[in-house]
């Protein structure tokens, strides 16, 4: 189980969230308080919009927490949009391509949770990637061939609704079995951020986000003390954080979901 | 293009053809003289049997020349059958899981060489893996991905046998574009060791060995000066190197060989 | 806080106490029990001693846990005297020079404490090595200091006193400050192995061990719930593990340590 | 020898320089041309400044070729003086803190060269820096050291003046048997950049620049044909680069110079 945080709002320098606070992304790296794995030191990524339509990206295979070059990058990157994950590996190899964010064109995405019996279905998710974003497919995750699998359903056009029929789809595989499927995902074209709490056979593992107009922080577990401001999201909803709009909380895969149960 | 070392015989520490002699494994790494990458720095690995059936495997990302563990590694293990790899990738990612040898249950395997477009050819080479071979796909190379579709065509019954049947299956997939496969590359069970020198719409990779009884040293290109040692393997052929029996120089899928050309 | 084994007695594989016990190192590296840093994921090293008088070293950045390289070597090196380290650093970078054992001629040792306050400390500890040993330092510990210190103290002709008269040295660079000094320590030379618990104005950090003819594993805690076999290693003593000797537990720096108090 | 690259100017993407032109810093690490190590795959860091006076690193042990994360970097951090560095070990460790450039408050450093014959030198040069710059030492390069002892000499009120003194003090150190010193270097407090060659028993390290204005590209060797725009520095020579002023160029430790050849 990993954390992860994703930001959307004013430039501001990535240490604000990733390193800065009592109980930042790093700290939680070495001690999470609401994951099922206290220590989340399979590997790290970082992912940011600047200038280019493409996001840049920063992964390694050592702690998040002693790494120097991570420290530097926060204080001296700055960002409009951006996502953190520190990995807790549910099995595949500890291997940059398999680090989060996965980056494909201008979106980007990261993943807490796992999908079925991955050695079961490994090669059913991965047919749902089309031919022309297979090469794209760069490491062995579940997490990042769900990615790729979103963006073939045709999330340029519909993201929502392209990450709506993934996961029916990716339910629907689960079987008779009820292997579980856990999905707290974030995903992001450069101006949007969608942030998905979902499981099916399972708990949802846990997300919260604060809000100030049209800015959002979406966060695996709350960077400091202040609970108040944390909101949960429920089971079964997202959160988008659209340039201009209020943040928006909504009921996600909602038909699904109930026939899952 | 990689350079690689594959040994069998007596008992010796890895160190006797990895590092210790003037053109050895790892000085190749840094300058290699046959090779159209004269700098084979993506990444390296050993795999060596000892008193278990199942291979053990050291893999790095790292340089080898400047890999102070190899060097005390290959002082002080000592194996009857073992095999060394230096890499200079062809584009899929410098991960552990795509350096060589890999191993899958006794057997294991390393290429310098490629297979076609990889992009176009992937997902056919990658649906000759049996189901249940799939799971030990672990990083993305097109190597690792024919060495399990070797295994999945009968390797353990027939070997060769398996091993033609899975080359001359790529080479009908390389299609009327001609697109270029080499296929320089040893498998070993533990006890025997064979060596392949193929290529398809293209030059062979050099292949070379050395014998002595039953033992064998083959090489992509000579360890020291004595040339007059080194036999060079002709291009459609194959080093086999048995317990007991003496080195043979056979034809290597001689018939489809003749048919790709 | 770090966490070590070491063992002296018959040839074994390095799996049998590394990996392998319900509460192996590895198992350590990820949940220690008895550490203020119950994550020991700063880097890891093993070193064995074989056929040759110096012995072997393995040294990893990665946390051990995860690391597949470790597991193939715990299963196919065997050793009669080997250590095994997972670091929780005290400040110095996470570096493979870094990491323990460290290895000087047939010497080799590891460290679980600290040296007062380093950062005053160093330049004094760094002149206590003497000008031939000082191109050994190849990195930047505070134990790797005290070790070359010891090898300075004439550690060959006599170890033990050259681990009390650099232990006690330090002690009085401690100064009326307090500064912690914690000392809990493995030395070996191939043949015999030393093990030190000691601490000056603090406690010494935990330290058991297990005997069986001369044979002895010591560890910083139990590897089983079979608490009943691992003996504490009282503060201030020692552990003597010798070749045809029966396993001895002395007092360590008595005088001194009394002084110090 | 190494191969570096240091620019001060407009803003513009660390990509511009490091990883864009036809022979840039990225390709030289594959394949220099004007070294003596064709090949400097031995690490590679860069160092920059943007809104805070102390600059970023990025520093990485692996070689610069096959760094994704450094493309992904060059392209979204801009800069207005930043350095990159490819390296090739003339002894010292792999690591993180042994890669250039080395930073301490608002000062950064990078060098290509050698001091003399480290391993009799190394005391003596660490004895040159301050008690209060010694904990900024956290690798073990001859280059950190100078660096260090530049800063101890007083390079805040006068940089080029603090590094003749410095290398006088190391000329002499070099001793009857013209131990050879070659110091091609870059230093900059995020305003002003000042490049250094020099050598004493031997030949100096290659060094050019290119100026437009106040602003100047400054190269171990040129990152494209076209020659003409290149100028060498010429041995003993600087080149000052200062915002608002001139790119000057001038005789760097004249005298001592001239005494040591």
């Amino acid at each position: 189980m990993c954390r992860w945080i994703a930001y959307r709002g004013e430039t501001i320098p990535l240490e604000q969230y990733v390193t800065a606070p009592a109980h930042s992304l790093v700290v939680q790296s070495l001690k999470a308080l609401e994951s099922t794995a206290s220590t989340n030191g399979d590997g790290f990524g970082m992912g940011w919009y600047g200038e280019h339509p493409e996001p840049g990206l920063y992964r390694e295979v050592r702690p998040a927490w002693s790494d120097e070059n991570l420290r530097y990058l926060c204080r001296h990157i700055h960002s409009h949009l951006y996502f953190a994950h520190v990995r807790a590996s549910t099995g595949t190899p500890i291997t940059r391509p398999n680090c989060h964010p996965f980056a494909c064109g201008r979106w980007m995405f990261m993943h807490n949770g796992l999908i079925g019996n991955w050695s079961r279905l490994r090669r059913k998710v991965e047919a749902l990637i089309p031919d022309e974003l297979y090469g794209s497919r760069i490491g062995t995750t579940d997490s990042e061939a769900v990615f790729l699998a979103i963006l073939g359903a045709g999330a340029d056009k519909d993201p929502v609704g392209a990450t709506e029929r993934t996961l029916a789809t990716l339910t629907d595989m689960l079987g008779p079995n009820k292997e579980p499927l856990r999905f707290t995902a974030a995903l992001a074209n450069g101006q949007d951020l969608y942030a998905f709490r979902y499981a099916a056979n399972d708990n949802a593992n846990t997300l919260y986000y604060r809000e100030s107009g049209d800015s959002a922080v979406i966060v695996s577990e709350p960077l400091d003390t202040e609970r108040a401001h944390w909101k949960p999201v429920p089971p079964g909803h997202m959160v988008i954080a659209q340039a201009g709009r209020p943040v928006e909380l909504a009921p996600f895969l909602a038909a699904q979901r109930v026939a899952a149960e």
